[in-house]
């Protein structure tokens, strides 16, 4: 008889990206941001080191917490900071799934709100999208409704598109919590700052953020909600109490701090995925028109797998994804590719012409 | 009608000890170290924060976790590292405790046990300790029977005392887990390396051990859990990928590869505790003969509750503790002192003096 729970025997785990720890790679597989965090970063660290480590953190991480308020024009109450927002997703289903609870999410889409579903002992069921990643709402109102927990992430991955603020509104569900994953909500021609929450269905909606992508802070793991008080206070009964570290605090706030140096990196990196999305159509792949950092892109007639393997075979590493059962049971494949810098992004697009031509 | 699961809206969270963010207290409330950590730490952080923070860290945390399996004579595969100790409980929570299941604890102990397994919608009765700390295995044998997963601290918190090899054996349940919280365990005499781990029943152990202690690194939130390769891989699914961030494994790698600075300080620390039992004695309190970084500590007349608030007043903080319905239903309080340094020590027992006498 095993010692687990029946529901993570069953489960396989979440993989996540290829993170080789070796040099000489060119990754454009996991949506890291290929330029450094702000120098403030650094010099934040080097402080939170050398004061008292032997100590535990702040754990109401106040300092962190004024700072993302007065980005979104909300109190510091509004805002819950989490090791990475993976931890916030986490928080989340264990706050409003109950076992057996029905969650939902589009498909395709994020692979692990279906593995933290399974593992909370929740229900769940996909909102399969239309080919052109539009919603079905006759389609998915049924599902919507029942739900206690719908996850959006938005910029949507691995498509790269983002809804409307009237698209996401329907997606609320009459009893339940609606939550925007907005990792990569930097990326977009026009960044929103929780303006939704201000709505009369705010109340429902938690936003979640990170500064794993355009803050390029992927290696401190730092995240946070914004949502009104009442749904922030109880997630905090759900966190352990000291879920942030002192040097990761540091390095977060000091780089919230810096929207200059961010808002110049989106910059460069949105001129090279509009550079990178043309060039691909231009190879003969459709790509998606992207408000993220990377671009969903789909060939024909070669096989993706095969292109993914030759890339990686010259060290670059790009995510080759697999959807079965999408829409009317068709497998959909396709290669997302992280925007790196200009450099990366010639040196894959020479590769991938040498491959396809 | 609340969007919260009811279990999140029946619990009041837990509360940890109080962490004033400014400076001039004597904290002998959260058994932290006194002492820094090793200076390799500080190196070690600033090379990696000199490092790629846009990229992730390592999901396996490998380098980390052979240092810790040399450590305890086992091999990587057997050890999780995770965002504190308290991370790896909540993980715990998740993998073995069904909605319903039966969870059990030791009474006094830690109250965060209880938080989590209301979190996770699982069932708790407490294993109600004599009065001597002793356990009453007549008492406690059907609660451990019917339970999935046991938590017993070894040292116990706020007790301090350690319980020996055969009691612990005593209390793995027939068809459940057992979870050895070692939080405490380097400061004990004579320190465990985990060999329980290769009894006959240690496929059913759990170790759960934290740098926050012994390391002086409460700050940058590490701990590991040491078990059966069958029991981590199973943990592994329900943890997040990125759990340990770029900063916090440089810092922990570093630190348990300094075993001699962390040895020095538990030693410095084990002589103060004896003198600080010692006069506590002298005071007219009673003190549990202590293996950790602290004192359980009562006076047969005097309210714990006032001395509490009277060092308060003087900016020395303690952790004055009540645990109603103790065996028998008698309320327990007393006050659980943190072993600091000698001139800390000094200075309490000096205000303490000139309270009591």
């Amino acid at each position: 008889m095993s010692l687990f729970r029946p529901a993570i025997d069953r489960i396989e785990g979440y993989l996540p990206g290829e993170q080789p720890q070796e040099t000489g790679w060119i990754k454009l597989n996991t949506n890291e941001n290929p330029y450094p965090p702000s120098p403030r970063v650094a010099e934040a660290i080097a402080a939170a080191a050398a004061g008292k480590l032997n100590i535990y953190p702040d754990p109401l991480v106040t300092r962190f917490r004024e700072t993302a308020g007065a980005l979104f024009n909300v109190d510091a109450d509004w805002i819950l900071p989490a090791n990475g927002s993976d931890e916030n997703l986490t928080i989340l289903m264990r706050s409003f799934a109950d076992g057996g609870d029905l969650v939902s999410f589009p498909y395709p889409s994020y692979i692990l709100y279906e593995t933290l579903a399974d593992i909370q002992g929740a229900r769940h069921q996909r909102l399969q999208l239309n080919k052109d990643w539009s919603w079905d709402f006759d389609r998915v109102r049924p599902i919507i409704n029942e739900s206690r927990l719908v996850l959006v992430p938005n910029p949507n991955s691995p498509s790269g598109n983002e809804w409307s603020r009237d698209e996401i509104l329907n997606l609320v569900s009459p009893n339940g919590v609606l939550v925007l994953d907005e990792a990569y909500g930097d990326f977009a021609d026009e960044p929103h700052r929780g303006q939704i929450l201000q709505s009369d269905l705010g109340r429902q909606i938690v936003i979640t953020r990170t500064l794993s992508k355009s803050y390029s802070l992927a290696g401190i793991r730092f995240g946070f909600a914004v949502a009104h008080p009442d749904l922030i206070s109880g997630m905090r009964k759900v966190k352990d109490s000291y879920n942030c570290n002192t040097l990761s605090i540091a390095a977060a706030t000091a780089a919230i701090q810096d929207q200059d140096w961010m808002r110049k990196n989106t910059r460069k990196i949105r001129a090279t995925r509009a550079r990178l999305t043309a060039e691909l159509r231009s190879l003969g792949f459709e790509a998606v028109e992207s408000q993220a950092n990377f671009v969903w892109s789909t060939h024909p007639e070669r096989s993706h797998q095969e292109i993914y393997q030759t890339l990686k075979s010259r060290k670059i590493l790009v995510r080759f994804m697999k959807f079965p059962d999408a829409l009317d049971g068709e497998e959909i494949t396709g290669l997302r590719i992280t925007v790196g810098t200009d450099e990366e992004t010639n040196r894959f697009l020479a590769e991938l012409t040498s491959i396809v031509k």
